[in-house]
């Protein structure tokens, strides 16, 4: 099968590494922004941010995304919600009618401004259908090309394509057809995982455990609303989506990371500014901004654990104190 | 309110100080196991195992169970599950018709030698109804008596009245009628931590949190079959009593200690005997067992990460090669 993959970052790199360990013909395409890891991988380096060689793919980059999409039967989005416009507007006059796996996780702005799914606003967007599925669960970039046991959730019409051509070895795949779950759990996870990370700053020195797991919980609790909302189902959030995906982002990584440093104390602006600086993206910083106008947006009022989130990290208010006050019941 | 705490170990002794916290007039009795710990403490130094000065309690030692009992209007059951009957066969004369809030969390075996409920086998062995209530979620128990947030789950008929002597402060109380779902969460949840502990050891080296993930959602999937089919309700373990406790144990505790000292390629029954050589309670260790005889007894057969827990655990198959057949799907 011939398998391309939009986006050379960790997820693309990781997925297309998988898709040629399945034996298919794989095309890495590099946005723009990823033209300097591609130099260094085409020199027969690692891939800077992956740390792992990638052999056997053709790689294409930022210009040659014509070429990258010509006869391909199975596409792989992974590029970041930032960057998923842009590159699909290029993408659409030469982008086959085969299924769209995309991996990249958060909601986009639609034509009337509100927040919606990438499955939704892409297509109205490019003016014609895609056939996205969407890919949750959890699943570092790193683990799984290093083949280290990983369960994935495809959701979708096509879900069933996506898994035969990608499962296998330690890539287990489970389908659903609630794309609009999946989505939804996969936009709000960096979110939450960012408020579980506050417990680990705030109780740095004598342990917050106990809070911590509670807000894990509101956390589930919470992200069921919202995929109700926005027409998904609780089972997804129930299942390796939701609890699976915010226990791997909440244990390790950047999202968690950030909490942990404005539970400590430092304002949240300064924080995010600083790990920008570094190199490191934070996507639970915006998360929680996207999350709370969904949740106004689809009228989903009792959010405690967001709605504090939400001012620790975008209001201005200490942690402690936004803490303190949350009503957990 | 009088109360009357039953165990003085960890979580007796932090429920002591909570009702005491919240003014009531309480008394810890402590077993014939406790009474070195009672020792220490009516000496005025900080209980042994919990860290912390126990002050305006009464103290009463093994021998003095009538007295600890007289005038009760509320009895906090905080002995360990092996030591259940035995405590309550001795307290039975003297237990007055309060509700008794029970911390502990396991199986215990029927007249007919099967895996039950503890608010079931106790009143059928003292031949008299006992007022329970299954007090659930995630609580370790040095953080409660510190005044960390909490979240708890009190289920039962007399959960409201439990509640309403004990809640307070940070320590917030959830209740429902599911005491057949609160129970068997809190007797499951160290098994799995165990088992999630587990990928703590095989990842030690380059991670495997993406498995560790996965197995927290299939653990989740596989709790609520069991309470399910113990007449338990979903929605309790996709609360703070499943989800949120299963998070604490994997995430902090002996449990997930045992798991990992295994993962990292140690048979179980050494680990368990070191531990328990150290003064190291393993709950986990049974759990399993008696989780594989809770689910054989209720005929709920597909169960694959409590499957390989047994074989790892108690049938002396590696854990690498047992996890490496793990059926996820």
């Amino acid at each position: 099968m011939r398998v391309t993959v939009l986006g050379a970052g960790y997820m693309g790199s990781a997925m297309a590494k998988v898709a040629a360990q399945r034996g298919h013909a794989v095309t890495l395409w590099g946005t723009w922004l990823d033209n300097a890891l591609l130099d260094v991988v085409l020199e027969g380096k690692p891939h800077p941010r992956l740390g792992l060689a990638l052999t056997d793919l053709r790689l294409c980059r930022a210009e040659e995304l014509p070429e990258a999409l010509c006869n391909a039967e199975l596409v792989i989005h992974a590029v970041s919600s930032e960057g998923a416009v842009a590159v699909m507007t290029r993408a659409a006059p030469y982008l086959p009618d085969v299924p769209v796996l995309s991996v990249t996780k958060g909601f986009l702005a639609n034509a009337d401004g509100q927040m919606d799914r990438i499955d939704r606003v892409i297509p109205e967007v490019l003016g014609r259908a895609v056939r996205f599925v969407h890919a949750a669960g959890p699943a570092k970039a790193v683990e799984i090309a290093r083949g280290v046991l990983t369960l994935m959730v495809f959701a979708g019409a096509d879900a069933i394509a996506c898994r035969d051509a990608l499962a296998g070895g330690n890539l287990r795949v489970a389908v659903t057809d609630d794309i609009a779950g999946a989505e939804i759990a996969s936009a709000l996870k960096n979110a939450y995982a960012t408020g579980l990370g506050l417990w680990d700053g705030l109780g740095h020195v004598s342990g917050a455990h106990n809070a911590r797991a509670a807000c894990f919980a509101q956390s589930i609790h919470e992200m069921c609303q919202l995929a109700c909302a926005g027409g998904g189902r609780a089972e997804t959030i129930y299942g390796a989506a939701g609890v699976g995906d915010l226990h791997v982002t909440a244990a390790a990584g950047r999202n968690r990371a950030f909490g942990e440093r404005v539970g400590k104390g430092k304002p949240a602006r300064d924080v995010a500014a600083e790990m920008l600086a570094s190199g490191e993206l934070t996507e639970g910083y915006a998360a929680i901004a996207t999350a709370w106008r969904f949740a106004r947006e689809h009228h989903v009022d009792r959010l405690p654990l967001l709605e504090v989130l939400h001012q620790v990290v975008w209001e201005d208010v200490a942690a402690s104190e936004a803490l303190a006050r949350l009503d957990l019941l």
